[in-house]
């Protein structure tokens, strides 16, 4: 794996690219390095694409299937008989989103039925393919959920992790939601949490919302709940890393405590994701598995463009660090897909999206 | 203000002394320093203790009204007409802690009673009475609080922020409690959330755990909730900075989601703080003022012995950091005190403890 420094692009303007396939390579930008560096990583075989998944250079479950389908891809580019291998190491990457196995399958099924000698070709059409679908559905999941929240007064809304570009091809999921609803006029104010331990609300949230020109306010974890009992926000909109077939919803640790107290405070608690991060096989979240990720991640902080971990308890604190929570089917208010929204908490099936 | 360095003391063992009283000035061990450096604060005047209480080198809320007792006597001992500037100086320093009003008061009370030219020696003499009686509350409230927990199978135990000797004289309030059940042997593990912004989980209160060998995991804010979900917390026992009249409780920043994950588990969410935190004339959380903080304690993080700061967000990146938040008497399961335990989301009134 090769990694390249551009120029840093705090100041552009406009949606990031997160991934794109050129010159026979996945090129992805390294979104540990951000907001403080922008690097393209150059992956060109399918323990490059796991690696990087692993590190979480790549990240957003949407995101995650997309890379792993162009890591399947680039394996057979490199070895016609490769898939095993390749799907092996790729559904290792991370337990939790399952959008992975679902990606990684779909392209496997696609070289299956492919013409003999053609297994590499087949698998990047369908690599392509999957891109292009996660886009339209974005798009389309932004607008369901812009016209579901503008309905209502969703004016200050609250987000937790990075829900956008950097998560999921096209604008992504939460955040392509919220940026819809600003598109219309329909928003005042984004507050993000900042995501510890990794902070992706500090460090990807606060720098797509920066380049979009969105109004935003940054604050820890632990105030979203007093701020929703004040009567500070209007709607927490989050996005997902599995919806079980019951509606419980997987997504990054702490997302639960928000929708606690959004539910409390009798505001809308809003999950978007396309309908490939619901897993019918899934039949509640009892039954997710739960990535306990390193102690260090809790233990330190990175900061700056050096890349560099700051300590921020004493040497050898033992940390338990998973990396989801689940927040059950009954606390969420609606569940927003390319297909339309549904409401959990009231009853509606999440299966009746995959139609 | 001069401030003193001493050997670290990470490696010690025992109770940590956070106040004394020396040679005509008050030694505060500076609490942002640590854990990585202990240094003493020689603290002269109302405006240097105010000053310390300002930049959390003294924090908690019974520690705060000490040292304010204490603000008020090295005041007088300098002037002895400086009752009313000593009062203002020091009741301005954090706005949500009521023992600091309280203790101001108090002092003043027994200045007001004091012979002419008794001034400096009668709020002294309060001050330690003060700190005296903090601490066998302290003692007291351990007692009736390991007695609570210790009836049921409160064997893991989740706790916020920082609440032993670094908060409250004596062994502290939560953390008192805590220590008891080690000592009592009814205690398996301490889980502690970091507490952003400020860290006072992972920089104090690991610190403390540490130095008194009781079993600690150190955990983000936001895993609190799925832990508590996940069956992994017995009960989650907090301090507090404010008791309303109703029984809402005020407490740092990231309690309330910790006590609607507590109540939605079914596990008891108990509070512990001496009376003096109980404040009959606020009649519910929604007058209690909640302290507003500068935006680059959440932007922004100090880690290691050079007391340095890290970005970790964009520059610029606007924030919101309310100190605390309130949690309604109807989820707090316990209210631990010196003079007993009254259960508020039963139905008690929390003013019967002052009886």
């Amino acid at each position: 794996m090769t990694s390249i420094r551009r120029d840093a692009v705090v100041a552009a303007d406009g949606p990031v690219v997160a991934l794109r396939f050129e010159h026979g390579a996945l090129w992805a930008i390294d979104q540990t390095a951000l907001p403080w560096r922008e690097t393209e990583l150059e992956l060109r075989r399918a323990a490059d694409v796991a690696s990087a998944i692993e590190r979480l250079s790549i990240r957003g479950a949407p995101l995650i299937g997309v890379a792993a389908a162009y890591g399947v891809a680039l394996e057979l580019a490199h070895d016609p008989e490769g898939l095993e291998r390749a799907t092996a190491i790729l559904r290792g990457a991370r337990p939790t989103a399952v959008n992975l196995a679902h990606a990684v399958d779909r392209v496997g099924a696609a070289v299956r039925r492919a013409a003999p000698g053609e297994a590499a070709t087949a698998a990047l059409a369908e690599a392509h393919a999957l891109h292009a679908d996660e886009a339209a559905a974005s798009a389309e999941l932004a607008r369901h959920g812009a016209d579901y929240l503008g309905s209502g007064a969703a004016r200050r809304v609250l987000t937790h992790c990075n829900t956008g570009a950097l998560a999921a091809p096209g604008r992504g999921t939460a955040l392509a939601v919220i940026a819809e609803l600003a598109q219309r006029s329909q928003l005042e104010l984004v507050i993000a949490a900042e995501t510890r331990p990794l902070l992706q609300g500090a460090r990807l949230t606060v720098y797509e919302l920066r380049r979009l020109g969105i109004e935003h306010e940054l604050v820890v974890d632990g105030a979203a709940a007093g701020l929703i009992a004040a009567g500070e926000v209007d709607a927490v909109v989050v996005g997902c890393d599995r919806v079980a077939a019951n509606g419980d919803v997987a997504n990054k640790v702490g997302t639960y405590s928000h929708a606690l107290a959004a539910v409390a405070a009798g505001i809308p608690f809003v999950v978007a994701g396309p309908t490939s991060t619901i897993d019918p096989g899934c039949p509640s979240g009892t039954a997710i598995a739960i990535e306990q990720r390193a102690a260090d991640e809790v233990s330190r902080v990175r900061s700056g463009a050096a890349g560099e971990t700051y300590e921020l308890t004493l040497p050898g604190t033992r940390c338990r660090n998973p990396a989801f929570d689940v927040t059950p089917a009954s606390l969420v208010t609606a569940l927003v897909s390319e297909h339309g929204v549904v409401e959990p908490a009231a009853g509606d099936s999440v299966l009746s999206l995959l139609g």
